[in-house]
């Protein structure tokens, strides 16, 4: 592969000097793809990319997922030599302490990173929600003579993106909806960190793609910055007819530039070193010193003066665009700060005021729909979906359309038939979070938060509001059997850090556990905060209505709370979800036997544990000994009921049968929560 | 679509019949999928299937595996016809606690079913896998005139299992690798929970198959016995010309013979409901009671008497085998029923012994490499692997060959490059597992332990002796940051039921942690017992190897055991992998304080909580307050430490920088233990 004679390699070639020398100043760190991808950076962040370095937050700007994120040192020079906020002394620190360099890209961290990469095949995922997202927002707000919601999402994947399932879940949905302002670049260089792919990877991959609707372009001239401009272009075409997202397959060398490691898996995870880093700037005439550049190179880089330009122009047609739909407007500038609206508070109070006087006795999962669907109205943003269980998770609502595939691009509708994808989902789900404008939730039964974990992880980590609807919670789904009850999977969730794992008792503490799980920040761009994705952990089966009064209900949300309280009490029970019904009947037999015991409910221990150390002393006071009771592994609690308590669980997989002969054959009855407090007496 | 007018449905109409009916009686189950794919299964199961119902066990029966498990009454009524020991009495429990008619089928529940499904696209994993172990097991055994392994592997998928990521990983893997005995029946009924998959699934599914190398039969009439019947044939004809793997593609109506409900979701995943029951037993002129089969049906599924033939068939070659290679034969003999070698437990001895002389400082993943080393030629069955990170994991071993895919099928190997895919690894490994003669284990590093997560779980559930290597267990990696960083992984993995986890914390317990795992009961068929997985947990960096007693390194297997004792000990400090260095210097600045401290190992608590109360009172005796340390969450250690206890680890994600740095930025030091340690007593 030549590049062609007329380009001049010099603009790729700073990012190239500056990726092989911040990961050999670190030592650790991967030149090969940045070094590979810099050609194709280069014809994407000079010619096409909309974006302004001087404001990363500007709404309508292209989105950039570098979903091969272990590249980071690309996304690094692209930003710094681009204009943002990413001095060179960075750069240098690449991989150090509070640096703004961090060995994968981490949103908020760097601004103009877009996401968090790294873990393989969730960025691309991440840019399918973006450009959902923007699909989504266009057709709620774009008006005639408006197109105030207008922007592309690129992304740029590696061989072992298009490995890994998530691929394959993310990219048929993106063909299926047919998101055409999705442009990915496949950096198709024949080598992953085992070597040459062929013996593990044999994919025809265009052809793959071509299979899920996709546009594709093949054999694409990766360091030929003109061809892949082309490229580009045709792809921006496509879109414009709404033909669907494109893939844009670029034959690379990796680590080109090095003599002598370029095009093998050594340059993939390692610094070049001395040697072969002195070898390449001779190859590649680069005679400037590390984390030097040339002036008339960051002229050339430099897209301050461009953004500047469109995101003024953008402004513009915003102001009139508010002047015509005022009222649209500023719901499109709330919704892209991720603010509720004023009043949401204040009808989320009165929801769960009106809930409690309904004294409903229904599944968790009911519970949740009931507050699905008062607060949609209240909350446009809110884009509910289900993993194909939309009627065993009822994430749905009277009267919401569906997000439809058409001719015409997506059909608006607020509810996303995601298929059964549940780890694409979920990380398309973070990807919409990402862009801005909805508050994304999703269902599938808890169990199943084992395929898409690494994502629930990835969105407590990058801080973002996104709402895990889990259903059929335990073995109380019954018949289905072991493998789909759970048994491990609440207490393992609770142990993400940033992740809020609800499980609710009945009705009013559902409603709550909405209410605290969509008032979460929204955390966009650099705008850090203590947002966080939250996980709501329901029933199949009936839960009994429990009666509260206003300050009982108002403790709901400190995550636990005395429930009933008991005179003089010789013990603690503690319980959560299905279990607090238990608790309840063994309060009362306890009571008959003249054991006064307290009921402490624990909807969600990660917001228990923020509380004030007087809060928590206050509903668990040193002294009376203490039972847990749940219908899952046991390992988590003792941390709440200490050696000197016990807790009433179930450490084995379940079984085939109905809910409540489960329940029983498990132990898991009044009885003997009473038995095991009077044990611990 | 018709059935074709000169075929009997009376063979498929019983499947149908069974299956509506059990779903009916159990008021809760699958009637759509068994009954749209009855007509395949006739063709497969009374003309190609190479099985005796009378030994589910022969190691040279096809295998077959049902990934669209909630379709379970499908696989009962073929076990219950063909002549399995499941009497009809087991349908009539359908669903019910102990029967042998469980939700979803379950491996080791009933006898003829090969793997437990459920958790879409697995199934299908699992096949992959046990087409690679047959074929690396004809090419390790079968000699000139001796074809002693020789079968197919056929999967059922529906359109569930083709949307799951892991389809995409393990038929990716299967088309590379040209696992030419592996022949799958998409049930194309267009038809998911949700509805009409069209709106959520538009892939050209034989397309993408074909983009895997895959063989792909279109269009064929999943209701006409003959085609499919035909379609097999061809199948097979191109696994003898080594053609790579096959997928046939059924067109079906889900619920076929269901008159009104048939080609919807409505039949998917509830009971017909008596009306239409009946309209079904007219529909298909089926006037039979429900579980009431003529003779002449049962006759025309009963397979025992071909299946008998066939078994004694291949005895008779195996016999000749047996002659013409006795040490051949009885290791083959052995590696199918799972035994170690008869002399392995005192080589393992040994080796341990040798590794605690040896006294080496290093990575506990190289100790792991040491190990594997050491092992492999003992164990001939050990299969290895990693997910593309072969030279991080030290997976591989001096002088193994690659599984690698040729012209002449697959080349015999030991170490599988399973590319980037996780979970396609983990549940292939569960396939090879099953299949029997062979023992995988694969690396990943630790952190993407989430992606392989429910693989995991179901090799615990299915008691499968099969070994996860995870590497770069903590902070400790360093420069990736938190991305890669486990926190939360030691104690989630810990949580689930029948997985031993180890985290060593020097080249003596990794070296116990590998003998513990591989010498873990196999699981195979129906002989279950206390087989299972294990995972090893091991650092990136350099662990101090720590001197221990005879007696000390025979304790390692218990899981929990005291390291370095004190006389009149105030506190203990338990710690694991490498915070085991951490509580040692801890010990000692304690020690010149005046204050004597016990060090507790436990690199499993797993099977630390397994062993007798005695054994745990005398390492954790009561008395003492207790502080653990672990570079990860802290919640899971109040079990150990009680609320008196303490725990010094990490409840937050992550940095980037080296890991040293890191180390000392979140706390975790000796000083900060010794000061812990103060604080409790």
């Amino acid at each position: 592969m030549s590049v062609s004679p007329t380009q001049d390699s010099s603009l790729a070639n700073a990012v190239r000097a500056l990726a092989m020398d911040a990961v050999q100043q670190a030592k650790s760190g991967h030149p090969g793809a940045p070094m590979g991808m810099a050609d194709i950076a280069e014809a994407l962040w000079t010619r096409h990319l909309r974006h302004n370095p001087a404001d990363p937050a500007w709404p309508n700007r292209d989105r950039f997922v570098l979903s091969n994120g272990h590249g980071s040192m690309l996304i690094y020079a692209l930003l710094h030599l681009s204009g943002y906020d990413l001095p060179i002394e960075e750069l240098r620190n690449f991989r150090q302490l509070h640096s703004r360099t961090p060995g994968h890209p981490e949103v908020g961290v760097t601004p103009g990173v877009e996401t968090t990469t790294g873990p393989l095949g969730q960025g691309v995922s991440n840019a399918v929600g973006m450009a959902l997202a923007e699909a989504l927002l266009a057709k709620e707000f774009n008006q005639d003579g408006h197109a105030i919601v207008d922007h592309f999402t690129y992304a740029f994947v590696g061989d072992g993106c298009l490995m890994e399932g998530i691929s394959h879940e993310a990219c048929s949905l993106a063909g299926t909806l047919k998101l055409s302002k999705l442009i990915v670049f496949y950096d198709d260089n024949g080598i992953s960190i085992d070597g040459e792919v062929k013996d593990w990877f044999a994919d025809d991959t265009p052809k793959r793609f071509e299979s899920y609707g996709w546009n594709v372009i093949r054999n694409v001239d990766g360091h030929n910055v003109a061809a892949v401009d082309q490229a580009i272009e045709q792809a921006k075409a496509w879109a414009g007819e709404g033909r669907g997202p494109t893939l844009i397959c670029c034959r690379t060398v990796i680590g080109k530039g090095a003599p002598n490691a370029a095009g093998t898996e050594k340059v993939h995870g390692a610094p070049l070193g001395d040697d072969e880093i002195a070898a390449t700037r001779a190859a590649i005439d680069w005679p400037h010193a590390p984390f030097e550049i040339p002036d008339h190179i960051y002229l050339r880089w430099d897209g301050r003066i461009k953004g500047k330009l469109w995101q003024s122009e953008w402004e513009n047609q915003f102001d009139a665009y508010a002047k015509a739909h005022p009222e649209l407007a500023a719901e499109f500038t709330r919704r892209m700060k991720g603010e509720l609206p004023a009043e949401f508070a204040e009808q989320a109070t009165a929801f769960i005021k009106a809930t409690a006087e309904r004294a409903e006795t229904v599944a968790s999962r009911k519970a949740s729909q009931f507050v699905i669907t008062a607060f949609a109205p209240l909350l446009p943003e809110m884009l509910g979906g289900s993993a194909d269980l939309t009627g065993s998770n009822f994430t749905d609502w009277k009267g919401v359309a569906p997000v439809r595939a058409t001719n015409a691009g997506v059909q608006f509708g607020r509810h996303i038939n995601y298929g059964v994808r549940e780890f694409g989902m979920a990380a398309i789900m973070n990807g919409v979070a990402l862009h801005g404008g909805y508050l994304p939730f999703g269902g599938t039964f808890l169990t199943f938060s084992d395929y898409s974990r690494n994502a629930i992880r990835m969105a407590a980590l990058m801080k973002q509001r996104v709402v895990h609807v889990f259903t059929h919670d335990s073995i109380g789904l019954g018949e289905d059997g072991p493998t789909h009850q759970s048994v491990e999977h609440a207490a393992s969730l609770r142990l993400i850090p940033n992740l809020h794992v609800w499980r609710p008792c009945d009705t009013t503490e559902t409603a709550v556990a909405w209410s605290e799980s969509v008032s979460r920040p929204s955390s966009i761009g650099m705008n850090v905060n203590n947002g966080g994705p939250s996980a709501l952990l329901l029933s199949r089966q009936n839960l009994p209505f429990v009666e509260r009064d206003d300050t009982t209900i108002q403790a709901i949300s400190r995550g636990g709370y005395v429930l009933r309280d008991a005179d003089n009490f010789k013990a603690i029970i503690i319980a959560t979800g299905s279990e607090v019904a238990l608790a309840l009947q063994a309060q009362q037999q306890l009571a008959e036997k003249g054991i006064p015991v307290r009921v402490v409910s624990m909807p969600c221990t990660n917001v228990f544990d923020e509380q004030s150390a007087e809060w928590k002393r206050s509903v668990l006071p040193e002294g009376a000994p203490r039972v847990a009771v749940e219908a899952g592994v046991t390992a988590g609690w003792y941390k709440y009921v200490g050696l000197n308590g016990a807790v009433v669980g179930l450490d084995s997989y379940g079984e085939s049968a109905p809910g409540g002969v489960l329940f029983k054959h498990f132990g898991l009855t009044a009885e003997r929560v009473a038995e095991v407090v009077e044990q611990v007496l």
